[in-house]
């Protein structure tokens, strides 16, 4: 537990009906410069002894938290996985399906083949685990790129949700800096 | 002129049909963090006299110049406008039109009203400048909010496009890292 975060999340998330946690003023609307930059030192720290040459995630709120990481990383390039409604889909991509529970939508997210290959060793980064829909999506991209996944890193993981169990049962190792284990209308309660 | 971008546009950048540049490899797909890097301190440098308390941008490619350029302005929040589709407008939001040239559809942007506002002294950075549609979205944006603009940052501007003379006739401080005086099909020009 990233002490720092979890502050964070006590001081300014905003919890709404149907467990949900609004964290827009620091993490996907408003971003808190200072944490992420704590956070991107924290991922450094828990993968020190991985050998990571890029970063991908998946646009739009984990690309900020994906290239501070990537500063403690020796400044490794980043690839963002791009988000499409259309199902026309180009071959010069690898694609997968993410279903959004929040939009209810289908989207497909592709990432140029260019920029995805065998001789990568990929951190996976986003800001937020719940049913791990987008993290499912991206290790599927690495799979068709035949890239190795070193690790998953996620800001804040929604422990009552199936997506961490989901990645550690791949024997991925997935390091969440806050993990909620129960969210009521009145509290939160961190694993 | 920032030398290190010229070169990755001259080394990486894909002149298409129709007086495109594609910059994927290095700008909007796959970031250069190492690129970021230099120019968040090259931001800072251009902007060294202006008192920025906050770095405003637009959803997906600009955010991570921005967070990059605000380890350089001591931290500052970032704030990305979110651009939706539907004309379903919250009232809690700010909103402007922007009209996409590449996917010819028009874009609402919005910012909550509770990351803007009349305290706000504000740095627009975006990767991109061509028409200007979306840091016109931006500065109305920041006038709804009554926030000062003390400048707008952008990594490429397409010098033959009007975005940058609408800006600066606004007498607001533009500074591009790169200008593109011309494309044909095989040779760029620099301003």
């Amino acid at each position: 537990m990233m002490e720092y975060l979890k502050q964070c999340i006590l001081k300014d998330g905003k919890l709404k009906p149907g467990n949900v946690i609004k964290v827009d003023s620091f993490l996907n609307h408003q971003l808190d410069t200072d944490l992420f930059v704590k956070m991107g030192e924290e991922f450094k720290r828990r993968f020190a002894d991985k050998n990571i040459n890029k970063i991908l995630t998946i646009e739009a709120s984990g690309i900020g938290l994906a290239i501070i990481a990537a500063t403690f990383f020796g400044n490794v390039p980043v690839v963002f996985a791009k988000k499409t409604k259309s199902s026309n889909i180009a071959d010069d991509v690898y694609t997968a399906d993410v279903y959004s529970y929040t939009h209810q939508v289908m989207n497909h997210i592709v990432v140029s083949k260019e920029f995805l290959n065998q001789d990568d060793h990929i951190l996976i980064i986003d800001d937020f685990l719940a049913n791990g829909e987008a993290v499912m999506g991206l290790l599927e991209l690495c799979k068709q790129a035949n890239a190795s996944v070193e690790g998953v890193g996620i800001a804040i993981e929604k422990g009552f949700q199936k997506g961490g169990q989901l990645i550690r049962e791949k024997g991925i190792q997935l390091e969440s800096l806050a993990i909620i284990e129960s969210i009521d209308d009145t509290s939160i309660t961190f694993r």
